[in-house]
């Protein structure tokens, strides 16, 4: 499939008709029309359409779409078939929370590692994976170079650390310390995590 | 001012304008371009002049905006300004991340309860707050009615929960459970915090 120039808002999208349909697979459905997917997302029917567009519209929409392969499609547009790898770097309160709970795997990851500076922290293991020291870091990725680095280390520490696995080569940064690094600066991608806009878009319904 | 009917793209960009210019405001920037702003934010200028107009176009485009003038007439539209409550149910890593490193303030609220049904944790002092037992927060509520709950809640209590505080008469839910919790069946505001779709763009990213 040949892409054209897709724009940003339109890739931004697709995780949400990801996980939207894949909570429809999960339920059985097997068709869904581009109304439907629409509704359930907040979306206008002709936004779905125009958005699939780009990726060469998926099939007769005429007759809906079928949900596992447009599921497929787009998993493999977002590059989820591709089985990529993701270490934390710190391991507070919001690493753990990350290593227990999500679920890397879903989203195309694999977390094969976790680094912290704290001795008290170090070696203790979280599910599978054993804590290292940060000091380690360079080291363990010269022999296990790894897709992106998760940081969820103090404020104090992340432009040095962005720095740093940029260096060593990492692809990408998912940002969690709510100081906004930009792609230009690292030549890396970087995805921020932003908890207060979301928490703004609620204080926006409320006030209303 | 009059707003006319604003579209739901337009709210969600709110935020983003709001952290950009706070950040411009910190730096010193008394006036802004909205070419210079949609090029922070990724947008193109044309949409940011669009969706200012939908507020009533913020002053006078041609020699740039007041930076202070538009942040606080954003933080209004949000409502900022409006001092609204947050309790958080589930001290778990992630609630404790919350608790400890998010800046509740510089949305809106203020945090003012948390909640827990782990007597090991009931009792702890986090911050500021002490943790409360979950069988008390219908009592709680009663005598401190707060606006938002915060939902870091193990999944399986969630649908639960989200009915609980709804009736108790919360305006709003945060949830960060990854069980979407829809509008309709609950009848108040509610923010799913969706941590994959983040994840998913930064593969797409890394995989083109």
């Amino acid at each position: 499939m040949q892409e054209r120039h897709i724009s940003t808002s339109v890739i931004r999208r697709l995780p949400k008709y990801h996980r939207c349909l894949r909570e429809l697979e999960k339920n059985g459905v097997d068709k869904v029309s581009s109304s439907a997917l629409a509704e359930a997302l907040g979306f206008t029917a002709s936004q779905v359409r125009q958005d699939f567009s780009c990726f060469g519209g998926f099939g007769q929409q005429g007759y809906g779409y079928n949900v596992s392969s447009l599921l497929s499609e787009i998993a493999g547009i977002i590059g989820i078939d591709k089985s990529h790898t993701a270490a934390i770097i710190g391991v507070g309160n919001l690493g753990r929370a990350l290593m227990h709970n999500f679920n890397f795997k879903s989203s195309g990851f694999e977390l094969v590692a976790a680094f912290d500076a704290d001795e008290k922290i170090i070696g203790e293991k979280i599910g599978e994976i054993e804590v290292l020291s940060v000091s380690s870091l360079e080291e363990y990725f010269k022999e296990n170079p790894f897709d992106v680095a998760v940081l969820t280390l103090p404020k104090a520490y992340v432009k040095d650390m962005a720095k740093k696995v940029s260096e060593l080569g990492v692809s990408g940064i998912w940002n969690f310390t709510n100081i906004d690094l930009s792609l230009e600066e690292l030549n890396v991608a970087v995805e921020n995590v932003h908890f207060a806009d979301s928490l703004k878009l609620l204080c926006y319904e409320i006030s209303k």
